[in-house]
C-alpha cells in the first residue's frame, strides 16, 4: 500500500481514501499510525462525545447534532463505538439506517466501529480514526457509544466535549452518580423532556453535579424526537467550541492527553500479548507448582 | 487490618472473612495481593467459564451446575462478573433472588462484581476473588458472565474450562463465529433445547468447530429450564475436571496464564494511571501545538 498516496487523497477529503485509512486503524493500527505520521492531522476538527445509558436517546440526539451542524455548513464525521461483540452491535448501532439517511450528503461520514479484541485495541482505533476525520477535513466529530458501561466512559475520554445523556425512569439517581457518569460531562442531557420525572431529574442532576463538582456544567431538557429544548443543548456545546476554537488549552488538551493514554495503554497491552508467552507459561508453572502467587508472577513477567 | 487473622479466617472458610478479602480485591488490589501471598492459595479450585450472548440462560445453568455439584457434596463458589455500569448490573444479574435461594447453604457463596473503573482493574479482581474462593475451600467456582460483548471473552480466559452457551434464533452462526466464541468454547451449550431450531443450530456448530479447530470440542443441547440434557453437559465438564484433578498441565497451566497475562495488564494500567499525568500533559501540549501525533507522543510516553 503507498501510504503517502493515500494520504494525499484522505486530505483531498476522498471518500473512499478515509474509508481505507479507517479500516488500516481497525485493522493495522502500526500501518494507520505511519500513516497519522505522513498526514500530520491538523487539530482542527472538535470532538464531541455523546454517552449514557442504553435507550435514553444517543442516536436520536447524534442525528439532530449532525442538522445543526450540516446547517452551519460544518462537515461532520460521526463514529459509533460499540465495544461489544458482533451479535449485539448490529442491532444496538443501527448505523446501516442513518447511512442511508446521510448517504447522499457529502458532508457527513458515518462509520460504526466495533472490536473483536481487547476493547483497548478499540480505545486507539478510535483515536485514529478521530485524527483521520480531522485530516480529512472534518469540523466536528460525534463520538457515540451504546451506553452499555464502563467502557463507554474510557471511549468518551478522548473529546473535547462529553454529552452525558439520561432520561426520566431510569432508576434513582444514586445509581446514575455511582456509575462514573457525574464525573465525566460537560453537559448533561435530560431526554425525553415530555416523558413524566424529566424535570424532577432536572433538578436532582442540577444537585448532584453541584454537590461533587467545583464547577457546576449546564443541564439541559431536550426532546430529540420533537426538536424541544435543542437550541439549548446547541448553545452549550457552542460555549465549548468557542473555547476549542479560540484555542483554549485546558479543552484542547483534554482530547490529546485522553488519546494519548489511551494510546499508550493499549501499546503496552499489545507488547505484553506479543512478546511473553513463553515466559508467562514459565511463571503459570511456578504458580501451579504453588511457589508463587498470581500477583507475584505477574509482577516477574513486568520486571 | 489484621491481614494474617484475615487470613487464618478465611482458610478456616469463614464467610464473613471471605468477603472482606473479596471486598479488598474489588477496591485495594494491592492489599488483597500482599493477602493471598499470606493465604497461599492450594490451587484446589477448579474454575469454570461460563460466557455467552445475553438470553441464552446462563444463571439459569449455572444454577443447575450449582446444584450438580452440591449433590457431590463439593463446595461451590459462584462470581456473577458484570463489566458494565451499576445502572444495568443490577436488573441484568438478578443474584439477589439467587442468594436468597442458596441463603441456607454454607456450601455456596455467591458474589457479583461489577466495576466502576477501566475493565482491566475487574479481570484482576476477578483473578483475586478466585484465589481467595479457593484459600477458603471451595472446590469449584463457577465464573458467569452477563454475556454482552469482547470483555466476557477476557473474563473467563481464567478459566480451566469455558462453557460457551448458545440458544436457537441468535442470528446467522456467522455472527456468532464473528464474536470469537468459536476459539474459545471447551463444551458448546445450546440450551432452550426445546425451541425450534436446536437440532440445526447444533449441526452448524459442529460444523463451525471442526472447521476452525484442531480439536472439535463437544456441543451439547440441554433445557437448563427442564433438566434435559444436563447429564450429558455434566460428564462433558467431568471429563475436564478429572484431567484437573490428575494435575494435567495444559488445563492447569490455562487458567494460571490468563490470570498472570490480566494482572500484569492491570498492572501496567495502573502504573500508567498514576506516574505520568504530568508527562501525558507535556506531550499532549507537543500534540495541541502539531508538533507530534498522538500515537508519536504514546511512544514517547512509553520510553
Amino acid at each position: 500500500m503507498d501510504i503517502s498516496r493515500l494520504a494525499r487523497d484522505i486530505r483531498k477529503g476522498d471518500r473512499k481514501a478515509l474509508a481505507k485509512g479507517i479500516t488500516l486503524a481497525e485493522n493495522e493500527t502500526a500501518k494507520a499510525s505511519s500513516l497519522l505520521r505522513t498526514l500530520e492531522p491538523p487539530g482542527r476538527a472538535f470532538v464531541v462525545g455523546v454517552t449514557g445509558p442504553p435507550g435514553t436517546g444517543k442516536s436520536t440526539l447524534v442525528d439532530r447534532l449532525v442538522g445543526l451542524y450540516r446547517r452551519r455548513g460544518l462537515r461532520v464525521g460521526v463514529i459509533a463505538v460499540d465495544p461489544t461483540s458482533p451479535i449485539t452491535g448490529g442491532a444496538l448501532l443501527g448505523d446501516r439506517v442513518r447511512m442511508e439517511r446521510h448517504a447522499n450528503d457529502r458532508g457527513v461520514f458515518i462509520r460504526s466501529m466495533a472490536s473483536r479484541g481487547w476493547s483497548g485495541g478499540l480505545s486507539r482505533a478510535t483515536s485514529q480514526v478521530i485524527q483521520l476525520m480531522d485530516a480529512a477535513g472534518f469540523d466536528v466529530v460525534l463520538l457515540e457509544t451504546v451506553g452499555i458501561g464502563q467502557s463507554d466512559i474510557e471511549v468518551v475520554g478522548v473529546s473535547h466535549a462529553v454529552l452525558v445523556v439520561l432520561m426520566p425512569g431510569l432508576g434513582d439517581d444514586v445509581q446514575v452518580s455511582k456509575a462514573g457518569l457525574m464525573e465525566i460531562g460537560d453537559v448533561y442531557v435530560v431526554n425525553k423532556a415530555d416523558v413524566e420525572g424529566a424535570d424532577a431529574l432536572v433538578v436532582s442532576l442540577l444537585g448532584l453535579v453541584r454537590s461533587m463538582r467545583s464547577r457546576s456544567p449546564p443541564v439541559v431538557k431536550v426532546s430529540a424526537l420533537t426538536g424541544e429544548g435543542l437550541e439549548n443543548l446547541e448553545s452549550a456545546i457552542e460555549a465549548i467550541r468557542a473555547r476549542f476554537e479560540e484555542g483554549d488549552l485546558e479543552v484542547r488538551l483534554r482530547s490529546a492527553s485522553g488519546m494519548i493514554a489511551q494510546t499508550a495503554r493499549a501499546v503496552l497491552a499489545e507488547r505484553l500479548a506479543h512478546t511473553s508467552r513463553e515466559r508467562v507459561n514459565e511463571l503459570a508453572l511456578m504458580v501451579v507448582k504453588g511457589e508463587i502467587t498470581v500477583d507475584a508472577a505477574a509482577g516477574l513477567l513486568l520486571k
